[in-house]
C-alpha cells in the first residue's frame, strides 16, 4: 500500500496541477478501505469549487473500431493545436472479468500519454461497475480541479457502462465503423440513442466511400428519431485517425454543441440533474447493499427468488416477505 | 367504500370467469388500504398458479394516432375471428394531472367494451406511475387467471410508463403517423427501440402512399439497430382501422413472434427475468420509500440538494451524510 498525505498535501498538490498526487488521490478515490474513502471524502471536498469547468465528452465504440488510436487524434489535436489539457479516463468494468483494462496498456497511446498536457488514468481493475462508476466520476472531479479543460471518458460501448458514462459527461461520442452491420460491431440497443455524435472511423485508404455511405444512412436514421432534451439534432461525421481527416472537425461538432446548450441553458441544467441522480442513485445503492448483505436476507433470497421466477410466488407478495424478515 | 369479500370468494368468482368478481379483485390491487394490499396479496398467492398462460401485448402511440380505434379493431378481430378472450388495461400516471385517464371513457370503444368476450378496464387515477405500475402488473395476473387469453396494455407514448410497461408484457407495439416527424409525433427516445413491431396507422383515404413511404422508412431504421436479445427483427406494417386493411397482420406479427420465442426458449426466459425485475425494484422502492419517509431524512434534503446541485457538495459526500443520520 503506497503512502498517505494529509488532506491539504493531496488538496494543494492537486489544484497546483501536480500530476503525481492527481495519481495518488485518484487511487485514494479507488481503494475499497473505509479509511482511504474518507480522507477521499475530504479531498474532494476542499477541491470541489475547483472543478466542474472542463467539458466531459464520453467516447464508446466496441473493439476494433479504432478507439484508442481516435482518441490519440483528437486528443493531440486539442493539447498541441487548441491549447487544451486533457485527462482521459475510463469506465470498463468488464476489466474484472478478462484481467486487462482499456487504457490499462499505455502503449497504446505512448504519444499522447507523453505530452506533458495530457493525463492518461486506465479503469480501476477488479470493481463492479457501480465501483468503477464511482471512483471514475470522482476522478473526473479531481482532474477538472487540476486545471483540466476537456476529460475524455472512455467505455467499450458492449454493455452497461455506457449509460453510467452518459449520466457523467456532457456529450457523448459513439465511434461507428462504415460496412460492418451493427449486428457485427456488437453495438448495444439504446446506446445509438444517446449519441451527440457519431463519427465513422477508419475513412481512409480505400475505405473513404464506404463510410461517407454509412454517413449518410446514420443521418438519415438519426433523424427520423426524436430530438433530445437538449434540442441538439445529433451529428455524424467521418473520420480518419491516419490521415487525420475528420478529427478537428469532431472538435468543433462539441464546441457547437457546447455552445448551443450554454446558450439554452441546458448544459448547466443537465450538470444539476446529473449531480442529483448521483446522490440519489449513492443513497439507492447503498440502501439495497445494506438490505441483500443482512444474513437473515440472504439466507431466503435464493429460495424465494426461485420461486417468483417459476411463478409460484408474486413478485409482491415475495417483496413483501423479504421485507418483514 | 364498496363491499369486501373473503379470499375464496374473490379467487372462485375469478377463476370461474366471473367478471363482476375480477373487477372488484382488481379494485382491491388498486387500493391504498393496508387491510385491501394484504387481502389482496392472499388473491393474488391463490390465482398465481392459475396465470401465466396469455399472450401479453403493451401498446403505445402519443394521442392523436388513433390508438383507441386501432385496439378496437385489433380486439374486435380477435375476440370475432379468433375466438380469444381479451382484456385491455392501461398504465397512465398522468391521469393523475389532467383529470381524466386513457380509457376512462368507455364509449371510445364501445363495440369492444359490449362484447362478452372482451373486458376492458381503465387506468386507476391519481396515482404515482410506481402505484400504477404494481396494480397494472396485478391487475394483469388476475386477468389471465380469469381465462383471459389476451392482454392489451396500453400506455400514452410520451413518457416514463412505456419502459414499465415494456416491463410487464411479452410483446410491444408502438403506433406511428404517417407524415409527421417524430418531433411532432411527441415520441420519447428509447421508445422507438423498445418496439417489436410499429404498425403506420390510418392507411385510408389519400393517406395510403405516405403510410407505405413512412413504413419503408421505419423499416430501414429499424434495421441500421441491432438485434434485441430476441434474435427478434422489428416489423413495421400499415393498417387501417376504418377498413380493417393490414389489422390481422398485425396479429399475425404477434404470433410470429410468440412461436419464434417460445421456440428459442426467449419467451419463458423473459418473463422468469420480469418476474425478478419486479421482486427486486419493489424491494428497491419499498427501501427508497421508508428511507426518504424518515422525518430526519426529510428534513435534511432539501437543503442538501441544494448543495449538491451548486456543486457545494460532491453527492457522495452528501449521500453518506444523509445515510448517516
Amino acid at each position: 500500500m503506497a503512502k498517505r498525505f494529509s488532506v491539504s498535501e493531496y488538496a494543494d498538490g492537486i489544484l497546483s496541477g501536480n500530476r503525481v498526487m492527481l495519481s495518488r488521490a485518484i487511487t485514494l478515490v479507488e481503494s475499497t478501505l473505509p479509511t482511504d474513502q474518507a480522507l477521499a471524502q475530504q479531498v474532494l471536498d476542499v477541491v470541489l469549487p475547483h472543478a466542474g469547468r472542463s467539458v466531459r465528452v464520453g467516447i464508446t465504440g466496441v473493439p476494433g473500431v479504432g478507439k484508442s488510436t481516435f482518441i490519440e487524434a483528437l486528443g493531440l489535436h486539442l493539447v498541441r493545436e487548441q491549447g487544451k489539457r486533457l485527462a482521459v479516463l475510463a469506465v470498463d468494468p468488464s476489466s474484472q472479468r478478462g484481467g486487462g483494462s482499456i487504457l490499462g496498456d499505455k502503449t497504446r497511446m505512448n504519444e499522447l500519454a507523453a505530452h506533458p498536457q495530457a493525463y492518461i488514468r486506465p479503469s480501476p481493475a477488479g470493481r463492479s461497475l457501480g465501483g468503477v462508476t464511482r471512483s471514475t466520476r470522482e476522478a473526473l472531479v479531481l482532474c477538472e480541479a487540476a486545471g483540466h479543460d476537456v476529460i475524455f471518458v472512455e467505455t467499450v460501448g458492449v454493455g452497461q457502462s455506457e449509460t453510467a458514462v452518459h449520466g457523467m459527461v456532457d456529450f457523448f461520442l459513439l465511434l461507428m465503423l462504415a460496412g460492418a452491420g451493427d449486428e457485427l460491431q456488437g453495438i448495444k440497443k439504446g446506446i445509438m440513442e444517446m449519441a451527440d455524435a457519431v463519427t465513422i472511423t477508419k475513412a481512409d485508404g480505400g475505405n473513404e466511400l464506404a463510410a461517407r455511405r454509412a454517413r449518410a444512412e446514420y443521418q438519415n436514421a438519426l433523424h427520423l428519431y426524436p430530438l433530445a432534451p437538449s434540442q441538439w439534432s445529433p451529428v455524424v461525421t467521418t473520420s480518419s485517425a491516419v490521415t487525420g481527416q475528420g478529427v478537428p472537425e469532431v472538435w468543433e461538432v462539441v464546441q457547437r454543441y457546447v455552445q448551443q446548450t450554454q446558450e439554452s441553458g441546458y448544459f448547466q441544467r443537465r450538470r444539476q440533474e446529473q449531480n442529483l441522480h448521483w446522490l440519489h442513485e449513492t443513497i439507492r445503492e447503498t440502501l439495497e447493499t445494506r438490505f441483500y448483505q443482512r444474513p437473515d436476507v440472504a439466507q431466503r433470497l435464493a429460495e424465494v427468488q426461485q420461486q417468483v421466477m417459476d411463478g409460484r410466488k408474486s413478485a409482491f407478495g415475495a417483496a413483501e416477505e423479504l421485507l418483514g424478515l
